[in-house]
């Protein structure tokens, strides 16, 4: 079984000349999703963490179920008004304007081992932000994984601060 | 270990008035977060179903580890623009204004049997919508899941037309 094989390809979203890589297909069948979820589980079980940080939304999709399965507690990073207690934030540039990324201010102790978890590293601009923020708070980033990797993005090089850097699929 | 205690309460959020019940307390505690997974997945497991499907996005940090756990597949469930691909809709009215919940076309097949699986149940509107538009779709509802119940709202009383309506958390 070849997770790639349930990938769906999407052209022209969200926008004009982007391919889409649609991981819908892949969850609604129980065993490419059990499968990938295996999968990322493998890379990670051998790293002392403590907490799975994902990016709403696509990120708890993945992250939620690895927290479970390697009994760690999870944190969502959210975007601008969505958590209702004392928060920090970071903001960070996009091609055209920004984009903000916040955390409770108590979801992280110091020296806290995290890590990150999304669907897709592409220029990689999301989680470098949320790792910045996390070592802001005291926290130590141990790993940054993703389900898909678009190789000629160059998000690898973005990250390469951070070690651990893992992807399960390649593009 | 009582999943109360580890949901914190915050008042007037996300306006003057309400008192929200915030889950991050709970998920950042991996204790706690396998806790409430394992009776969310006892509730539903010997029932007979294929998919768990979540409004987005805090139902997919409850349904994604449910999917994995029991071995079933995932679909999400989302606000308009983010589904790539072909897709239906169901628009539902708020106090002030009305929202849409969208799904892909092809997500779920004629007699596929799903629950519905979300944080809170609270007046009980978007899952209902969903709810509606799965047998729009063809799709059997065969329960619905929430962790927390607001008991006082009667969001109950609001989906009396499906059977397996779920709770762990009632306040």
């Amino acid at each position: 079984m070849n997770l790639k094989d349930a990938i769906r390809q999407v052209n022209n979203f969200p926008k004009e000349g982007i391919l889409f890589y649609d991981i819908t297909t892949l969850l609604k069948s129980a065993d490419y999703l059990n499968l990938a979820i295996d999968k990322m589980a493998e890379k990670i079980q051998n790293i002392d963490f403590d907490l799975v940080v994902c990016p709403e939304s696509r990120g708890f999709i993945f992250g939620m179920p690895l927290a479970y399965k390697l009994k760690k507690g999870f944190v969502p990073a959210r975007k601008p008004g969505k958590l209702p207690y004392k928060k920090v934030s970071k903001t960070y540039d996009l091609e055209y304007g920004s984009n903000s990324i916040e955390l409770h201010a108590d979801a992280i102790k110091p020296n806290q081992k995290v890590i990150i978890v999304d669907d897709l590293l592409a220029t990689g601009g999301t989680c470098k932000t949320l790792a910045e923020l996390i070592e802001d708070m005291g926290g130590k980033v141990a790993g940054i994984e993703f389900l898909i990797e678009l190789k000629n993005l160059g998000g690898r090089n973005f990250l390469s601060n951070y070690k651990n850097v893992l992807s399960v699929i390649e593009y």
